[in-house]
């Protein structure tokens, strides 16, 4: 089964923004068996959008269209489906009352027509309902092609892939069986990674594939097993897998497509019901940012305090300013003070403290830039690591976001055995 | 003159990577006024791409290629160049000696045959010499289009791009000027400001396009002034970006393309030398996040006290049990407890504070899903706002920043007159 897609938007032909949802929409669709054709971007004219209808009409089961569906004057695709699939547009109840609920009840904006025509959809379309937003996506079939648009912003986008199309896909066409589970390895490089793997990678059965899928500190790695005899997939996937552990075994840390550091680590607090407070001056409160992003985080985050100025260390923290004077505020003795007393402060188990210089000038201390900080309060002693996280600012901080959630790991593992 | 960008490679299409190199070269082309027509991703098919070079072949003045001509990939581009243009494959001398050097002298490794092969290139195209990596670019004409390859990796098509393929376009063809100009609007949707510019959108020159660039609670727009008069175009684009802000004048908050509400805060604060801070729940750090994430927030961020369980609000922020009991832990009595204990706590000139429930479930209080309360302490008074951002979790959350950072602009701006 092949699909093709197609991104619309003269902001994307001059470079203003660059194309996520088209890698989006490929990752979903290669899931469940679907190979990508074609990826392609035009501009919002009706021509070139029937034209490129036109190209992969019977040539692919599915095109999945974005953008050309906000409320602005750009809005295009609507009208080319009605011209592609002689139809008109009609005004869909459902989308109208829902529509009227967000801008008015939500937005607390007063409803004006141009929100009133999204409701307007092609009469023949079955419409794929977006919680998420105001713009309907469509689906339309012509011959043996079915035609999928979706509004461009991308977590309406997201919203819709997820939960409507991808459903509805599965129920309603036969696809190869496709098999993928994702290794998640964290602390060691990608070509690092490679090397170690590789004979490994090198024995994998023809019918398993594997994609190395780089991001902050982590590789996720992914499995994909495609052929029609299910159990030999699950065995040869498992299989490979266990051999996999027995070589990069304590890099692993989860086998879920969506996991991600800050939910293992909520989930072993939550098991072992302990709690975790931070300190944060580098990172601005971004740990304590990711951690809550977690839903259910109120179990084992009690909060933070995030120190910027270094007065707000000795008044809140209760630092010592002499303690600053002496050693700078960044440094590893102040970093041990700020995790132990906002670990004292929350009444917590563990706590997370950081203090550097993000850049991209030096601050108030001569540390250079890139230098951060790490101290890991545990119930029985502190763990202080020094970095350079080098540059530019974000990078900085992401990075010692990551470290420091490794740090807890590592260390709320130990007690779990 | 028109161009189309072709991006080679099967870690696109399942949508392992992002594709950044098309909005780059379009990005690159747009500013010497060339007008992209296609980005397409194609699979490394020998086929595909032919089929692709047939198509825009004397449809478009430029095709650039990118992908297909790394060692791993079989340099596909290059055997599938000599295909098009019947042609074969020579040694480069010159990038022989390149990559020689690079390989032995700098990488330190012995130079392999694939590194040799390198150096292989159509022998009626002009090379165009890659300083910074292996892999040569292409220059071939057919017809009416010229053809570039150019190599995947990142770094190396930037340096080709910026430093060979722009002066040599720049040189041989005439262009038309292109000006562009961002106007950042806040706190306005995209419907209701498409329906209240509508009649100056109508009147806009047919030499000036605009197009509508929503993200979350901001829309950027951009005007594309197209055409050979330098001077007119840029004397149109400013009278109508003054008659815009006469319309919506309140709502722009900046005209630069990368302008953001933290870094206008920032400056404002900066400025007016006065200082801010927060108490945030709901949003578990993130607008701390926010405002440090601009370079030199150390001048006016002094801190934020993350308070995600309720026994922190009483005990680091100092919030009566008895206001919690009564109101519950959402209210805008404590909301406005919270912003009025950690301005004074951190002698601050203002302070925004925020309690809500992000969901997915209820938390702690019987507030509803999405339900937040924003409080922004001023010097001279408290403002509390109540909301209900839906869902879901990560979007309350986004949204309750964008709003409280769209607060602290208002109040502000009314300092600055």
């Amino acid at each position: 089964m092949k699909a093709s897609i197609i991104t619309i938007g003269d902001e994307i032909l001059i470079g203003q923004i660059v194309d996520t949802n088209s890698a989006f929409i490929a990752k979903s669709l290669d899931r469940i068996g679907i190979e990508i054709h074609e990826m392609i971007s035009i501009s919002d004219s009706k021509e070139h959008i029937l034209k490129t209808f036109s190209k992969f009409q019977n040539k692919v089961d599915l095109v999945i269209i974005t953008g050309g569906l906000g409320p602005t004057k750009d809005d295009i695709t609507k009208k080319t489906f009605c011209d592609y699939f002689d139809d008109e547009l009609i005004v869909n109840q459902e989308v109208l009352k829902h529509v009227t609920q967000l801008i008015e009840g939500f937005f607390k904006r007063p409803i004006t027509q141009i929100n009133k025509d999204q409701a307007l959809v092609p009469s023949k379309c079955t419409v794929l309902h977006n919680q998420v937003g105001t713009a309907p996506g469509m689906w339309m079939k012509k011959e043996n092609t079915v035609f999928i648009s979706l509004p461009g912003v991308p977590f309406e986008m997201k919203y819709l892939v997820e939960n409507e199309i991808i459903p509805k896909v599965v129920e309603e066409y036969k696809r190869p069986y496709i098999l993928h589970k994702t290794v998640l390895t964290y602390g060691i490089g990608e070509s690092l990674l490679a090397e170690t793997i590789e004979n490994w990678e090198n024995n994998l059965p023809d019918f398993i594939k594997l994609a190395y899928l780089p991001s902050l500190g982590s590789v996720r790695l992914r499995l994909s097993a495609r052929g029609t005899n299910k159990e030999l997939l699950e065995k040869a996937i498992s299989e490979n897998v266990i051999s996999l552990s027995k070589i990069i075994g304590d890099s692993i840390v989860g086998f879920e497509e969506d996991e991600t550091l800050e939910k293992i680590v909520g989930r072993f607090l939550t098991q072992q019901g302990k709690t975790i407070s931070t300190a944060e001056s580098c990172t601005g409160g971004k740990i304590a940012q990711v951690l809550t992003s977690v839903s259910g985080a109120s179990n084992y985050f009690k909060g933070s305090v995030v120190s910027y100025a270094t007065e707000t260390k000795v008044s809140l923290l209760g630092i010592h300013a002499e303690l600053i004077q002496k050693h700078s505020v960044v440094s590893a003795e102040v970093a041990q003070q700020m995790a132990v007393n906002v670990r004292n402060l929350m009444k917590t188990d563990y706590a997370i403290a950081t203090t550097g210089n993000a850049g991209p000038s030096k601050g108030e201390s001569e540390a250079e830039v890139g230098a951060v900080f790490i101290a890991l309060a545990t119930p029985n002693e502190v763990i202080i690591e020094e970095f350079n996280f080098g540059q530019p600012r974000e990078k900085v901080i992401d990075r010692a976001v990551v470290k420091s959630l490794e740090m807890l790991r590592k260390e709320i593992l130990k007690n779990v055995q």
